[in-house]
């Protein structure tokens, strides 16, 4: 079957975003999988299809599947391409579209600067809706002279780190650095990943504090390893850092991908919301092999 | 500048192959990158560039471009893709089609089953040729009980391991393995490619003999890690094998990106000829920033 698809990229997060508005092409997982392969298929972290509106004061709807072929719930990243694509293709005239995602409906907004911005939900701090097992745990308080709020003790041979544990719908484990180039994400991300204390595994973030309105950002992800740009582990860190008082409502972070903007009220009832690029790579047609089913 | 691309693969190494028997594009080396990079490009492990006869009697003219910009000499995952792009796209009738390369000119010859055979040129076993230090090695004697030819000593804490030497154009260091699924590739990869007694580093092989016509391989390309399939890596270790008595004339290599044939007589003076796939993924155009200079 030959099909017709667009790479897109938000922040070096990668997706091949089929059209699927016109009609279904009825992808199985196996196909899927070889779409996202970067050597036998496209490539791509996800596959983003966008399907026609599901329902009243909705404009479309759009699934992603991983490049294990499984059906995963809305990225950020993802969330900005969508937005891009049915803009720059002529699919809708809105700056602001609403759309059904499998995490519910969502309204990306393109900025007059050719930038998106999302809403990507409010921060839970909660631990045990992370969820994170503060058995035994005493908070650090602030002002007692260390910067971040519990220590997660013994990691690896001994070694605590203090983290800063919050979910932005999916848990996140966010360490503060003097500096992200030499942190070492590769060593300590896969430990802190299967710490004993998340039951549902953690991403593990790395956040060099430049100054109130500016921080870089690493992020070791739970199944991934280190990505170039995980959108929650920005929002994860931004906010846990102006729930601190270390930064103000909107940080610039920069990441491996790109610059994403992170914005916050610090009240726990509002959103998080996420400005960042989203960029067309190329057009392009492929066949795909029916016998991939 | 737009310009439209085919993507191709042959045993998994992969290239955008562009065509310039109309033109010269003029792409920078860092154009090159930038078709190259996973994410923010099209991605490939390199760039094949298909030119008009430099002179009579040749067909076409190849320049291949790594990830890293750079100008490097012909492959034979390469050829393969060239010989199919020419083929396909109706640039060339022949089923033998000659090109010239960095490294001379070559002759894939489409085969009636759809793969390519290439000339991967003559294997030289000569230790100073290789480039392979052998300063007070005792080679082992075939029949001694010992099924591989020279022992690499110590080359980490204390571990020896028996390796055959040859060069198809670049350096290889075989050694037999029980099992290629479990050979400790990632381990004494790294151990093996900067050896001491290979003063250009050296590609190391892990061969499986199934029987005298079908083997499994794997190799650790000197500078890239593991790859899916390496071509002078399947021609080194095969040409080993078969003149150490090991293996018939032609035999089926099982590579982690699919299967190559590799023949030679056994003579050194003769080369050894390597038959594999190659197949067009998808065609695609792509904007490159002309602010990549």
């Amino acid at each position: 079957m030959k099909i017709r698809f667009t790479k897109m990229q938000g922040a070096g997060n990668d997706f091949v975003v089929l059209d699927e508005t016109q009609g279904r092409l009825g992808l199985s997982a196996a196909q899927y999988r070889f779409l996202a392969d970067r050597h036998f298929g496209v490539g791509a972290d996800q596959i983003l299809t966008v399907r026609p509106s599901p329902g009243e004061g909705i404009d479309f709807e759009y699934v992603i599947h991983n490049a294990d072929g499984g059906e995963v719930e809305q990225c950020g990243n993802g969330a900005r391409c969508f937005a891009r694509f049915v803009h720059d293709r002529g699919l809708s005239g809105k700056d602001t579209i609403r759309v059904q995602t499998k995490s519910g409906v969502i309204a990306p907004r393109l900025t007059g600067d050719g930038r998106v911005t999302v809403d990507m939900g409010r921060p839970e701090f909660d631990p045990a809706k992370v969820p994170f097992d503060t058995t035994g745990l005493t908070p650090v308080q602030q002002g007692s002279g260390q910067k971040w709020p519990v220590a997660l003790e013994e990691y690896a041979s001994g070694a605590s780190v203090l983290v800063a544990v919050a979910s932005m719908g999916n848990p996140h484990a966010v360490q503060l650095v003097d500096n992200v180039d030499t942190a070492p994400v590769a060593q300590t991300g896969p430990l802190i990943e299967r710490h004993a204390r998340f039951p549902q595994r953690v991403n593990a973030g790395y956040l060099q504090i430049v100054d109130r309105s500016h921080v870089r950002l690493r992020v070791f992800e739970r199944g991934a390893g280190e990505t170039l740009a995980c959108g929650t582990g920005a929002c994860a860190a931004v906010a846990s850092g102006i729930r601190l008082g270390l930064l103000d409502p909107e940080v610039q972070v920069d990441t491996r991908g790109g610059r994403l903007t992170i914005a916050w009220s610090g009240q726990e009832a509002d959103s998080v919301f996420m400005t960042g690029p989203a960029t067309t790579v190329f057009e392009g047609q492929i066949d795909i092999p029916d016998t991939l089913v």
